[in-house]
């Protein structure tokens, strides 16, 4: 267990007036233990309790020899699960549920009445999640570093005629050699006006003269995620486009230069929609402008008008603002950054510069 | 709608006295619309009534432009996803509940008060998911028939000195290059001792002479499931290891040889596990023999000593037998079977031979 991070999640429960929680995403308990598993349909459960008496749940299927700093309690597939983890639980007391808890595993605790009441406390832990700490800043700058290093290979491997599949498929061996342990989450290639379509997955388009060729891509190190969007152009770039990319790129440029502690997320949102509004792009602008992460690609914290919390030390998210003309182009510039004591790091370094692959 | 499923459904809610059930689960939603979104952490759920005033609720993020034959609720981020969903539920009666709705979406519904009773009701569509149509059937024979075609290239593709994370990172491109969509799960490579453990992910190890190469791996294809494991040898292979493997492929062919409607799960996993323990590995063979597949690479049902359910037609299942001596050597030899109505077709035609590579 990572005790000092265990310690400040046990202290916003009791602020919180919790005594226990059952933590089951396989990201914080990562967090809060150093050690990942993918538990599929299967429970996987860290019970924490004021009392001191955690325990950790875990099926025989998955090998965790290691001592975690925490009593395991072991189980089969025909074992019942939920029974065990009620045992763990003080009845009397009400109880912290993590917010990714399925239903089937939160139903059936319930009808077994293993507490007073059921709170869903993730904010406790992702309330410390959100401040990375030392180690945790040092994996983000790795994995961005890694990303940047990709971006450039992804951008020399663009030719004419390839399909979005085709550089897509290229994607994970470049991170893999570059030491990645695989993607953060699964590459994003638009082809000129597939770049527009929100969530577009790469097809089958061939890559044509003067199309945008936009990829919103990231690795994992370390357990640790980047995410990056370059726009780039293939061959030539018209005048429209170039006016687009160019508000894009001063949307990022001036939500970047004003990140420092006690500024509100929405204020940063704010700062980059009123360079594309201003530029009459506002309604091709339809997403918030960031999202948090870390061990997650997302984590909880966005960009958005609606968040007023303000930003701290030690807190990641991107910055992805976007112009997307329908049947036309899509430019999206997007980058990692990292809240310093007094502004911000941005963790990615490959050029934003308007660039024109051959 | 697939409105011949959306009907089989309801009928099942009816027998359980339900009336109305959120479903969110994004496989559920594929099988019942037909459109498959990634929502993320974001809402995305199809509300069923047996007053068929269906709706489903789509964060406009996602592009969904097409009548999906159900009144679609739209909602940005800013919105009280939850307070819609929440208006479109009969609080009089009792709500069915998707198994993976995440605490999250759950609490918050409860403390609206948006129903008198809620059950975990996922069973009404995966007992319709479990047995596959003609529609289904045949995107099953497809997916694993590229399963078969990908694991022969990559067993062509193994070299020595070779790592586990090489060969598994030129996986993606061959099942593009078949025409699949990607993989229907990270490829599991393990060479020598590392396929002893259980979902070893592959690193940098080595192939040595005489390692085992495990491969389990699957793709996906109109969005249904491959999943295949061969264990293959690396130039020479022991009299142990060659004893090992024929103990396997017996126990993997006594159990395919006895599917067909009638027989229940837990006869099936026995008559496999019986080769095993009379081989003297029972205490090797440490998980359950197979597990339900379809859309999701792991469906409800498996394949166990704990399931009394018995076989009907349409069910498409692995059987997947293995032996994991640690610090020696993993053999697993997994295939899909489709049951018919008179017995079982196997979907996986990749030989079964003790295979040396070179």
């Amino acid at each position: 267990m990572k005790q000092d991070r265990v310690e400040r999640v046990l202290k916003k429960l009791s602020g919180r007036g919790l005594s226990q929680m059952v933590v089951c995403d396989p990201a914080a308990i990562f967090y809060l233990t150093g050690r990942w598993v993918e538990p599929g349909e299967r429970l996987f459960a860290l019970y924490l309790s004021r009392k001191g008496n955690h325990r950790i749940l875990i099926n025989r299927l998955f090998t965790v020899p290691e001592d975690l700093g925490v009593e395991k309690i072991w189980f089969s597939d025909t074992d019942d699960s939920i029974g065990l983890l009620n045992r763990c639980i003080d009845h009397r007391e009400a109880l912290g549920i993590d917010k990714n808890m399925p239903a089937r595993f939160l139903l059936p605790l319930m009808k077994l009445g293993a507490a007073v009441q059921y709170l869903e406390s993730s904010d406790c832990v992702d309330g410390v999640r959100a401040c990375k700490d030392e180690e945790e800043r040092e994996r983000m700058r790795e994995a961005s570093r890694l990303n940047d290093l990709a971006m450039a290979e992804f951008s020399r491997h663009v030719r004419p005629g390839m399909t979005e599949l085709q550089l897509a498929a290229s994607m994970e061996e470049i991170y893999r050699g570059l030491g990645a342990e695989g993607f953060s989450f699964p590459p994003l290639v638009g082809f000129g006006k597939n770049a527009a379509v929100g969530h577009h997955e790469p097809d089958n388009t061939v890559l044509r003269d003067g199309d945008c060729v936009l990829l919103d891509v990231g690795c994992r190190k370390n357990g640790y995620c980047a995410d990056m969007t370059r726009t780039f152009f293939f061959r030539s770039v018209s005048d429209r486009h170039r006016k687009i990319y160019e508000i894009v790129r001063r949307a990022n440029e001036a939500a970047e230069a004003m990140i420092r502690p006690g500024v509100q997320f929405r204020e940063i949102d704010r700062a980059a929609r009123s360079v594309i509004e201003e530029a009459g792009f506002g309604e091709q602008f339809t997403h918030r402008l960031g999202h948090s992460i870390g061990i997650e690609v997302h984590e909880v914290g966005d960009v958005s008008c609606a968040n007023t919390e303000e930003v701290r030390p030690g807190m990641t998210f991107s910055i992805e603002p976007g112009v997307y003309v329908q049947g036309d182009v899509g430019v999206r510039i997007e980058d990692l950054v990292l809240v310093t004591e007094t502004g911000c790091e941005v963790l990615n370094h490959f050029t934003k510069e308007l660039t024109v692959l051959e």
